[in-house]
């Protein structure tokens, strides 16, 4: 029994990450090797040669092909044997690495490490600003030492910037905001909506418009470990709503947590907008702004993975600024418990 | 079942290592966050938010209060929580984060991380010339990586000097000094009275005066694991017994060994003494002395451990030498088995 | 259960790095201290102090015996106290460390672990190029983090130079060589042998003479641990056969695989030549070319323990070319289960 949803597409890298050459990592558990065909589609296969287990990604691209460091057996993109480590030997094609369905969409290179027959592309989170026209977006990956949910609970609640990122980005005001959780099916919801207010700076900027805002932050999670932050501003007189709000400076902070092991995942943080979106200087001064806060939010992180390890006989509490962490728990647990339900005998 | 007692007081530190900045620091297995409130008295809590586990250590201290860096949960200095991470929460008198029991005796902080109504601090070891008019004391604190027993051993028998501190302050003539050992209830002494002798440089020069003198070094263990040793000369006319021998030059060695694991503990090393007790100088000499010294048996003691680690069929031998050390172990057992016959039902 | 033969004789050493000054070395999981005695006899000696386990390694040598660095126990090469820690004390002459067999041969220290009775030194591996007349024989010693039954498969197996070796000695010819294996009672051999062939350049030099050769790789497993490489070339004329093939220019490559823990061993690696047996210049140039090659190995053998490690669902596969390893391993347990029947009661 893992803490993650096994039968689900999970990142597995930026796409830029990705190329002829080899790159290792670790999803959900599993050593994957990663690299490009020449057609520029992705591969993925085990990340240890079938033959003595040496990793893949420290093998040798020929063609379409890998073949391992060690003794050259060669494999197909199909992970199946082509060529063995004695030329003269007939290749035996029973002999071949797991390989993972992947699939490019929305920037990322996604993968599913469970029972390849349920693969549906179609159940890709549908990360829509990340490949919408009139939309930009760029991001990074930072690899975090702590149970990936844990990241979830962090993103679902917008509480915490005001101390862990008091130098940066927190702000004592947005503590005084209402805000509003709600589940939709396996979603859920953390909403916080200012209406009639004074725009701050950046807002204001990516706005270009004087006169009163409307300003809102929609964290939303989506299985299998995603949490998309829909935030902005809009002048008061368009008259926008939870439901519409389209007609002022737009971004959506992107965030998806693949498991690593137990206690680490690798963080995928990224940023779409509707405003600016010709501006890579923008991008850019964004994107390092953002390092500055994620630092600030590792530190916490692998503190409170530490924390845990070290009070064993303590469990994380649960207060109402949690709810949205907590729903979101409760999301992935009920699809851990369906899914074991499925495979018992009946 | 650990190896030490838990019902007892146990030093966390120094006094001048607490002060308004929060110190973490393990005591018997357990997270302890320390500080001082504004009219100093020492606080100390389990060094995890009950909230989501951060170290409390993290934490911003507000007035006689600590507030979590993560979400902001304001905890009492009784632990108590005062204000919720949204302030707008109605403040949940329930939630709060275990406190331990403490107190300042002999320059020191003493925790008590057993049950709560048993922590009288009549029970304190009496490190009397610590505290005593016509004595100065000062020390050190020092970690080290092996189980505090081999500590107590090591302290417990005189005879390792020569060896181990042949560089320093071993001498090959103090092999041949008998000595006593007996116990008196929970407590232990290991003398050695040398009568009549040459007083050695250091001595001659703490006593300030010539001629034959008595000598003597008299360890002493006490609950739960602390040895204390009487060191010193006295002119042989002063008619000094083992009773009674105040009328010449003498120090107290102070030794705390407090549990972290079950294979590191925290060293605090100290030297109380009657004579130059206005020279800082001597005192700053000596204490940076005892560090050259204390490297030495850090070096020896890490490695008894790693070597107990690796011989896992082996046991430890104890030779005459060794009767100190064998019977505190005694007395820690003794106190152990007695507490644990003490939970069980009837 | 172990994945060693313990009844066996194990190089501990060269016999250049056993000194007066005592060597710690982990042998078959069993920490020992080896040292010589005046008579330049090897000693060896379980590395924990029979009083309190300090690893005699950290010990004074005095004269033939060790004395422990902690309390001074004085014991003799035979592990049996000689001298208490206080002085006065009777010694009891059960005291002792436990020894254990060593022999001198072949520029090795061996050591027997296993059952003292057994330790027949006519068992010792007959490394008979290490020490015979018109040879010299030179080597390094390295320690390698994984299983040292990796390291045989890797030895029994030349295939792999191509890929791992592709920078230094590998060729792709080499592949093309038909390969024989054949086992004879516990030994296992791997043959190549390429009849009237042109002499690659350093088997030119080495031979010395233009022509034709006969060249050959054999490599012989023998127990406990140790893969021999006959390799060299000799003109057509001289009519060699894998029997009988000195009259060229021949190279021994000595190998042998100690086991230090499950996942380490000791590797000393040596070449034994009967060809330029004065010029220590090509001693030394080949020692650092091997270095070299050794290097490549090391990456690749520890990336597969690493790699077995991390995919414990996955098992070693073997095809025609690890046919050599996967008899050497059916000999070393082949001896193992053996050794455990003799062990069990009737």
């Amino acid at each position: 029994m893992t803490n993650w949803v096994t039968n689900a597409w999970y990142v597995a890298a930026w796409d830029s990450e990705v190329d002829v050459a080899p790159l290792s990592r670790t999803i959900c558990g599993t050593p994957v090797v990663l690299y490009r065909k020449l057609d520029r589609s992705v591969v993925a296969m085990r990340d240890a040669c079938p033959h003595r287990l040496l990793p893949l990604s420290m093998g040798i691209r020929e063609g379409d092909s890998i073949r391992c460091k060690y003794h050259g057996l060669k494999l197909g993109p199909d992970g199946v044997a082509e060529e063995m480590p004695m030329k003269s030997e007939a290749v035996n094609r029973r002999i071949c690495a797991e390989t993972f369905v992947v699939a490019e969409r929305h920037r990322f290179v996604w993968i599913w490490v469970g029972e390849k027959d349920k693969a549906d592309p179609a159940l890709i989170p549908d990360l829509w600003p990340c490949s919408s026209e009139g939309w930009t977006f760029d991001g990074g990956y930072y690899p975090v030492a702590c149970d990936y949910r844990l990241m979830i609970d962090n993103l679902m609640d917008l509480t915490h910037e005001t101390y862990v990122h008091s130098s940066s980005i927190g702000q004592v005001e947005i503590l005084e905001a209402p805000i509003e959780t709600r589940v939709e099916g396996e979603r859920v919801f953390v909403t916080r909506w200012m209406a009639g207010i004074d725009a701050p700076p950046f807002w204001r900027a990516a706005l270009g418009k004087e006169g009163p805002v409307d300003r809102w932050q929609i964290c939303q999670f989506m299985l299998p470990a995603s949490v998309m932050i829909d935030v902005g501003v809009a002048p008061v007189e368009a008259g926008s709503t939870l439901e519409a709000h389209d007609q002022g400076a737009r971004g959506m902070v992107i965030d998806f947590m693949t498991p690593e092991t137990e206690t680490s995942h690798h963080y995928f943080w990224g940023m779409a907008r509707n405003f600016m979106i010709h501006d890579p200087g923008f991008t850019a001064r964004f994107k390092a702004g953002q390092g500055a806060v994620f630092a600030e939010d590792k530190v916490i992180l692998e503190a409170q993975q530490d924390a845990i390890n070290r009070n064993p006989g303590l469990k994380l509490s649960a207060y109402r600024i949690d709810e949205g962490g907590v729903r979101s728990r409760q999301v992935i647990k009920r699809k851990i418990a369906a899914s074991a339900k499925v495979e018992e005998p009946v």
